[in-house]
């Protein structure tokens, strides 16, 4: 663990999983996902390695993997980013490369791909440190954290001396809240009854289920049929009792005026938000849509940058802010959004499931309660039931709430296994479902 | 020329130049640009190919060059998209794969790779038809230009009714403005001599040579010293005396307020438009700047796809729409984007230079003076001198006007010893510079 220790290889893997043959994870606007991650690790000359990925849903997943490789130049060889200093100078670097920055600027596969090497350098320092992301994010002073913002386009909304007032405020009480943290777990949600896939019987039992489960919250998938969505609605109120909230989420599938129409019907089932109701881009049409109808707005896993979440945020647009921690530039520019929405009162819960996006976010809403916001109330972090087995260090969740990661790093880290398994096209997982369908051909 | 000709094959090559050595293309943000373009050529069973690009600025560029290669199979082994049905269903397919936006959505390397592979449709439509673009598109009815586009997220600026109504106002003229515009060619303005990096003595000599060559407008790049600038305005209006205009380009370098700032100390040297003052993403941000000083606002080249044009102009945020031939998803999504500043008389002032833009945007604006605004007034498409000798028909400019190209296509072949001798790596361009370096590190 010296100083001198290099990153000496970046390693790209495109896994993917088959689980458009269950149809989980299907929606309005994603009939039939395979959930998939561009996943990276880091070689070091000595000491831990860092690990980090991109979910994507199947296709493209390769182009994200060409795109992680591409950013090789800019670890290889280098010192192992192990302090907030580096880890601040290697996200402007991967962000404010002119040429990169053509490719976006700021969103798309080359955002993405700065954000998963972004976070496994976080991953990186954090094992090194032999701490938990989380923890090793709370530890730093409020100086150090805005010191790892690039505040670009932020300063009509929010400016460095602003930023630090929030952390300062949140200060004195860190260590108790890490305590309490410790104790009891942060707030969870499921969305595991809700996808669109699934028929009535699978959503009662799921939905029942997810309340025995200690969950007081669950999401259903709505968008492509009106009388279907009520119908689901009442039978999932039906099933969770009064007590419960059930947020919704159309995925970006509705205009304007049909985001309006279609919530302002739903709204005698109350529902407790409506998630991504139209393109993440359409800041004025969110403003639209919340001003329209009475349910509280909800949007973010989609959102490409801190300069769209910040325009989120001084038109009135949204109720909640649903960070992802793979979306954006990874932590650096989490934690620019975090701090946007702690100046604005507006409470980050964050987007979940997907290929490790429960096992990375975590650390991002528990650092936001120890240190950024210093709260937890009408805080829930998405949990979806499904691929933890393939991490190293999965993401916990009892009686619906998630339990603070204590295994040093990001949570970031796969089975080899699973990798070797899953790999596209190359696995035996994806060789075994190409050979069966050459015999359907020839059959 | 059969019906049943089958695309064959997609061949995509990473070709660069080194532009960077020159300072060509210098500005506040991109400071040392190696001009690129990821170039595809789409092979048939029979009758002409298809050409198309990307522009990038370099490094990245294979990223581009892998998202292309991605989208072969939506194209090869299928009928070639010869009809304006055909070019509607396959712009659908690449922008709405559900697997494939996820990694957008509708943004970034993924979607500017949709629209080098449309654009490229399109030139082959156009070449099989023996027609220009901006011929083809405009011998097309109303109706079958609106079931081009992709309405989705736009009815609350732009409704199908609405869109036709403004196509229907047009025709009556489309014949007429057709020949004047063969007659007298369509306007520009240069850049040429506004790069960030050209000393004083090469800003005045191009200014001249600019009025000299007929140009009623220049542009010159802002943004990195407000001394510098002063004295570049003050320069470039001696030169080119009181009736051309200077329109003044920033290149996202600055926040609202120091957009703000620099424009109110730079509108008494009477600039004509500011360009790209903040993010792209920022439309409450261009809004600020638009009301907070004197100077017309301009942006569109780097914004993102027609949601966010959108917003730009709901909010009342810019002058002049900017579009870009190769940035959004070629030519269904710029239609969506004219069509909507033409419902909002705001004049399509598109970018270019690059590599390739001048030659396909010329298409868009033509056709969108016969067919769509039917004005030329207030409208100008920028023009850079350099780089066109690569393509096999170049856009042409004279006396400070594009002339129509008459050419079958989109204008969008590279002659095959430019793509040759500028591949990267491998081309000999770059294997010399590569051997020099090597001897250069080794002496």
């Amino acid at each position: 663990m010296a100083v001198t220790d290099t990153v000496t290889g970046l390693e790209v893997h495109d896994v993917r999983f088959p689980t458009s043959e269950q149809l989980d994870g299907s929606d309005a606007m994603n009939p039939d996902p395979d959930y998939s991650a561009a996943y990276l690790v880091l070689h070091t000359s000595g000491g831990p390695r860092g690990y980090g990925s991109c979910f994507t849903i199947g296709r493209g997943n390769d182009v994200m993997a060409a795109a992680i490789r591409s950013l090789a130049p800019y670890v290889v060889g280098r010192p192992v980013p192990a302090t907030a200093g580096r880890l601040a100078a290697l996200h402007r670097e991967l962000t404010q490369d002119s040429q990169l920055r053509w490719l976006g600027p700021e969103k798309g596969v080359m955002h993405m791909a700065a954000g998963a090497v972004v976070n496994a350098a976080w991953d990186l320092a954090a094992r090194r440190a032999g701490r938990p992301v989380w923890e090793f994010l709370a530890a730093l002073t409020p100086e150090e954290l805005v010191a790892l913002v690039d505040f670009r386009y932020l300063s009509d909304a929010l400016t460095p001396d602003e930023a630090l007032a929030v952390l300062r405020a949140a200060e004195p009480g860190r260590a108790e809240r890490a305590g309490r943290l410790k104790a009891r777990g942060y707030p969870a949600y499921t969305t595991s009854p809700g996808w669109l896939g699934y028929d009535d019987g699978k959503l009662v039992r799921l939905a029942k289920e997810a309340v025995a489960d200690g969950f007081g919250q669950i999401k259903l998938k709505v968008g492509a049929d009106l009388d279907d969505d009520k119908r689901r609605l009442r039978l999932a109120r039906d099933a969770v009792g009064p007590g419960v909230r059930i947020a919704v989420d159309a995925n970006q599938r509705w205009d304007v005026a049909e985001a309006v129409r279609w919530m302002t019907a739903l709204a005698p089932y109350t529902p407790y938000w409506i998630e991504e109701p139209t393109s993440p881009d359409d800041v004025l049409g969110h403003a639209a849509v919340r001003s329209g109808q009475p349910v509280k707005v909800a949007t973010g896993e989609h959102v490409a940058n801190r300069v769209v979440f910040k325009q989120l945020l001084q038109a009135g647009a949204v109720d909640f802010v649903q960070i992802d921690a793979a979306r954006v530039s990874g932590v650096n520019e989490n934690l620019a959004i975090l701090l946007l929405a702690a100046k604005y009162g507006v409470p980050v819960c964050p987007h979940a499931g997907g290929v490790g996006l429960c096992e990375l976010v975590q650390h991002l809403a528990m650092f936001d309660y120890v240190a950024v916001s210093g709260s937890w109330d009408d805080r829930v972090i998405e949990y979806v039931d499904h691929l933890h087995d393939h991490f190293t260090d999965p993401a916990v969740v009892e009686n619906g709430r998630y339990r603070a990661p204590t295994a040093p790093g990001f949570s970031a880290r796969m089975r080899p296994a699973s990798v070797a398994a899953y790999r596209f096209p190359d696995g035996p997982v994806w060789r075994a479902r190409s050979q069966q369908r050459e015999q359907e051909v020839s059959a």
